[in-house]
């Protein structure tokens, strides 16, 4: 068994999501001896059996992990660098969450709980209850009493207990995880628990281990050699949204672990760049101030967005990322809403991808970088897509289709064909 | 480079999708000496390159494919058999169409071609508008003049040029490939087209290559050999939605290379399954009638249904899927609305996969087909989950959440675990 460590002060403990010192753990899995060649066959975040603690279950939680990263050219000018995008919508529900879900869930089934729960009205609560449903465990997702209901229908396609709760919602994320610890038949994940984070380090493996297959262009290669490619041997950098903490949190883990086994050399290790909205952006506000502490942000001084699905103004892995961002000699950037907007449609129109606005903030966010000077054009930097676009609701078009008939169809075409 | 084959007459050509005899071409691969052990590397439709027309592309192209295959076993009640899932939805837009969306592009890359088209104004229109977009080819979808706007959102976004035709749809169609024909500028990638068929056969290579390895419970397995299981070493059936008849008949191409090569004996070829919505059933309607030709429906004998997407009431290859069914020992059956919205909800609440109705259609299939005795509980079957229900739009999530307070929140939840 694993032991859950604090990352900032290093006590260690059996149980307990948080440290008493305040910050969160993480599972300490020994990464000593890894090598790429221990991975499994699997095409998902199973092959890393060996850094995960828990056994790979049935069902949906076996096909999580396992997504595209895809070379995009056609953006490279436009982020500053060359560019891969890690397609996280690949994962059964679309989304990164589920790696954390399927190893949530797979320490449930263990543990012999018929519950888990977790506090969210988004891609995490859609990912639960889809998790739970494979599983056959009940599903408790506590959500904001003013949430519009519109917002649960993904959630409720997987038919979940959603609970309504009214007070603070940051107090709730706290409170549920009490909840966790005294009652034995539940178990919450999180956004920045200790398994969801041990699966949401997959995403890191699996980027580092195309690169270091040298394939990094295509989905990931599972049986080239290591080290035979003339592309870098593992990015330069890696950019995710930043939210809770919790997958930037788990990227620095994957990372660290690598360096421990040696597989990633101290220079070879990717910067981790994190990117927020700027309209909620407390983790940015303490990277600019070059503090280590991210100070909480009070309603006032929190605006709307696009990128609202990131937008958590007391983030609780919000000191570990900063320390994972400092570490690997990243930064933290924000991004306003206008950039996030066509960052999302370049994505599209350049690279196929329909991702979701908190995603997008990782293009716009490589472009300020780059204009700052802290990436350059020659570099190989790896965009995580957090979450699918597929689910956003929009009516327009944006164009008004020209209308032809059959009969004067194949002039239409000609003209098109031939202006380009 | 591949012959064009007539599957029905068996004359060959260099070009064109349709053989004067008046039934599709598909493209002749030398399948003769094919083995899993030729497979590639590469986690997507591309390690099947021995048997495709074109080189693997960059880019989106490159992700499509190498989707999860999902054992469902709290469903196999419900359906009647050991069922798996295989998840399409993980494709980069979401449906199996990205498989022939990938190889069509691919062809108007190598042709010199800077504009591809389609006729479709559903996922057929999303994937193509998506893999042009990240090949930098422009894209022609060509739409019905009478198609509300907010049905071609998903399209839109990536920014395909969309021509509203007015006339016979049905018509346009074939009138599509003679401009493909005519003009050596544009390369239409229809539903049943030579190059979409062969991308389309390899959702069917990827089922039978996981039996093969004997891993088909997870998602597929890459390095295991073989042969070393206790599962089948195929799927004694495997069950597709058919609407024009593309991916049935890509299926069973499939399955004739691969006894072609040995690769499976006769005895072991898994049985073609083909499930229509009642409301428009016309491939169904023939296997009924043991005709080997498929009478296209008139408009008053189509009726609305849930599954709008597979409604195909003059399928392009409606005769080729029926063939291919008649082959293997297959069957076609058709269900009504209401078995499919439950098949649908099942997916979601015992599988955890969140499907559009076309793809449920499937397990509402195999239920008939099993009440009709034509399977049995101990076959192993794989249902063929054709694209995601991400992008249904619902308002109501058909449920009413209770709402508690932070401080009342201890004792609502341990009701809840307490009570199951």
């Amino acid at each position: 068994m694993m032991d859950l460590v604090c990352y900032d002060c290093g006590r260690t403990a059996d149980a307990g999501a948080r440290c008493d010192c305040g910050e969160p753990r993480w599972l300490e899995s020994d990464a000593s001896a890894f090598d790429w060649d221990d991975c499994g066959d699997m095409n998902s975040l199973w092959r890393y059996a060996d850094l995960l603690p828990v056994e790979p279950p049935d069902g949906v939680g076996a096909a999580a992990g396992g997504t595209p990263l895809v070379r995009t050219a056609r953006l490279d000018e436009y982020a500053g660098c060359r560019l891969w995008v890690k397609d996280e919508a690949a994962n059964p529900t679309g989304s990164f969450k589920d790696r954390g879900s399927a190893v949530g869930v797979a320490r449930a089934l263990e543990n012999g709980q018929s519950w888990v729960g977790t506090v969210s009205h988004g891609n995490m609560a859609t990912s639960m209850a889809a998790h739970a449903a494979g599983s056959g465990l009940n599903c408790l997702v506590l959500v904001p009493s003013d949430i519009p209901p519109e917002r649960l229908v993904h959630v409720a396609r997987y038919g979940p207990e959603i609970q309504q709760v009214e007070g603070d919602y940051g107090q709730l994320y706290y409170d549920s995880l009490d909840l966790s610890t005294d009652l034995p038949g539940v178990r919450f994940v999180n956004s920045d628990t200790p398994y969801r984070v041990a699966g949401q380090k997959t995403t890191t493996l699996e980027i580092c281990e195309a690169f270091a297959r040298g394939e990094p262009s295509a989905p990931r290669a599972t049986g080239a050699t290591p080290g035979e490619s003339d592309t870098p041997e593992a990015p330069d950098a890696v950019v995710l949204p930043v939210s809770s903490g919790g997958h930037a949190s788990a990227a620095w883990k994957a990372l660290r672990e690598l360096r421990e086994a040696g597989v990633l050399d101290v220079d070879s290790v990717p910067r981790l760049l994190l990117v927020q909205t700027a309209a909620c952006d407390p983790i940015a506000e303490a990277y600019r101030g070059g503090r280590d502490e991210v100070r909480p942000l009070a309603d006032h001084e929190v605006g709307e967005t696009v990128a609202y699905s990131i937008a958590n103004a007391a983030p609780p892995s919000g000191n570990r990322a900063l320390a994972g961002v400092r570490d690997t000699g990243g930064a933290v950037v924000s991004v306003p809403d206008d950039a996030i907007v066509d960052a999302k449609r370049q994505l599209a129109r350049r690279a196929g991808l329909c991702v979701e606005p908190a995603s997008a903030t990782t293009l716009a966010g490589l472009r300020a970088l780059a204009e700052a000077g802290e990436i350059s054009p020659e570099e190989s930097v790896v965009a995580v897509a957090t979450g699918t676009g597929f689910r956003e609701r929009t009516d327009s078009t944006g164009m008004e289709p020209a209308t032809t008939t059959l009969a004067d169809l194949s002039e239409r075409v000609t003209s098109l064909v031939e202006s380009g």
